[in-house]
């Protein structure tokens, strides 16, 4: 249904000609059946399963090299050690004069600026809509609606984990650890948590945000970082005597790149519920403009991977 | 400094041509003094003063049809009787191919697929993100952000003012019509409120979303209407202790176009204080993405005619 519309609408008409993944990959040149390439993940674990045209023992790289493809869609695992393999991948892409798309915060917290030198050389398109806020469509949103404005500053709510957790401690009065035990037990918190509660994914997009919309060149070591473990229900029911509310808040502008605790007014657009994600831009004409969405999720991560498709697809010369 | 921005980023450098008002118009081939045009427009009120290139008694028709010109910015008031003389003017100019900019609701909410049809007749640009919602970019959003996603439904909070007196009468519990007064001598609700305050320019920019977002065929008086004049402190103070909100939303969808007070949670987007403007796309895969901005105020206003520009421009084959 989707497809159709893609074509009705864009004369887009995509093809997959290779998935990979740990086990190798599913290469056909003429296009995979979607449906049997996720009945073979969900039953098998493994893509190389796929029928007739699965490839065992074939790294990531291996098939960038024998297949032709217009577009790499790169959505490994964040790595905020090396960006590694996504980085690799994506540089190869771009070498190669191929555009890519990602949902990878990893080698764009790392990298950002080694990325788009390799994109910018071969002319290739670069988007990563999908790497800050899921479908928080703030990159493409400050790129192209807000023409003619200048941007001064990005300030936001960036994970969803953590306002999850504040605002039900909140309405609640619950402590952290309970409250993080249960967000962990309704999958909302990974068992891990570290990333989400010490402010890093935060951090990561706040990078992203700085080199992409504030056109900095800066990474993740540059981010002063405090999470919410030390927040007590006690700073949140004081808070709330005053009409005020605790939020993770992340800000990228051109003199700081920070994400810690701060005060928010209820009835102000960040005075938000829940795993939402929410980010103002303060411009020079527009003043502040708020956008605000679903900041996880394979649905909506995947929107955002799909608008990126569509808009280069429309860029195309 | 905007100037050279736009010359900078776009290659965009504009030139202002005519300026007409009630008096008659300013013309010069080679450009129109911004500074000066400001000047004696507010020191005599009358753009005909405008030294040299003045010209007194002289319609808007007229000038169109003297002018050499590449785009036309229509601002003059809103008229929801018959749109005019906003229809004519851009009528004309889209007759006559040239691309049309407006943030005039009242031929776009009576008029809109009329107007539609003559840009493209001769595939004239036609943008008019200003009607709706100030610096509140949704319609771009809608067109360009979220490209790949079906949209559903908006609905939003599309009045400031009804928001500033609701906000008001929530937070000091004051009754209407006193707060409507105070709103009155702050200049935040006109002399005669009607349009805002029984939901007609709520309902003019549902009319506008409608048309243009989800392509329907629809005018002013197809929605359902009611406004906030009604509203007492007493059902505020009700819905409060629920921890609900009352406000003025507006809906467009495929099955109803509507506006009327509701009821909103507080914690959710909708749940804003003051002037503000918030609207939510209902989609298929992004799920509920929601956009917040200044509704109204000249600089916001210019800010969306400005981006609607740069993207004819950009859009320019």
């Amino acid at each position: 249904m989707k497809r159709e519309m893609l074509i009705e609408k864009y004369g887009l008409d995509i093809s997959i000609v290779a998935v990979t993944d740990r086990s190798g990959a599913a290469i056909n040149p003429n296009g995979l059946d979607i449906e049997l390439l996720l009945e073979i993940k969900d039953k098998t674990g493994k893509i190389a399963n796929y029928p007739e045209f699965g490839v065992s023992d074939i790294s990531g790289v291996q098939v960038l090299d024998d297949v032709d493809y217009d577009c790499l869609v790169e959505v490994t695992p964040t790595n905020i050690e090396d960006g590694e393999p996504a980085r690799t991948h994506m540089l190869k892409a771009m070498k190669d004069g191929k555009n890519v798309v990602t949902s990878n915060k990893g080698p764009l917290s790392l990298n950002f600026h080694e990325l788009l030198e390799a994109a910018d050389s071969t002319n290739a398109h670069f988007r990563y809509e999908a790497s800050v806020g899921g479908a928080m469509p703030i990159i493409n949103f400050s790129h192209e609606t807000l023409a003619g404005n200048k941007i001064t500053s990005v300030q936001g709510i960036l994970n969803g984990t953590c306002n999850y957790i504040l605002s039900r401690m909140a309405n609640e009065g619950s402590p952290y650890l309970q409250t993080l035990n249960e967000a962990q037990e309704l999958g909302i918190a990974e068992t891990d948590p570290t990333q989400d509660v010490e402010g890093i994914d935060a951090a990561c997009k706040i990078v992203i945000l700085a080199n992409s919309v504030l056109n900095r060149d800066v990474s993740l070591k540059d981010v002063k970082m405090e999470g919410i473990t030390r927040i007590t229900p006690e700073s949140i029911a004081l808070a709330k005597k005053e009409g005020l509310l605790i939020k993770l808040i992340g800000e990228a502008s051109y003199d700081n790149l920070e994400v810690s605790p701060r005060l928010v007014r209820e009835g102000s657009p960040f005075a938000v519920d829940g795993t939402l994600n929410v980010a103002t831009l303060k411009t020079d004409l527009a003043d502040d403009v708020t956008v605000a969405g679903k900041g996880a999720g394979s649905i909506e991560t995947a929107s955002a991977i799909l608008s990126d498709i569509v808009s280069i697809w429309k860029a195309r010369s």
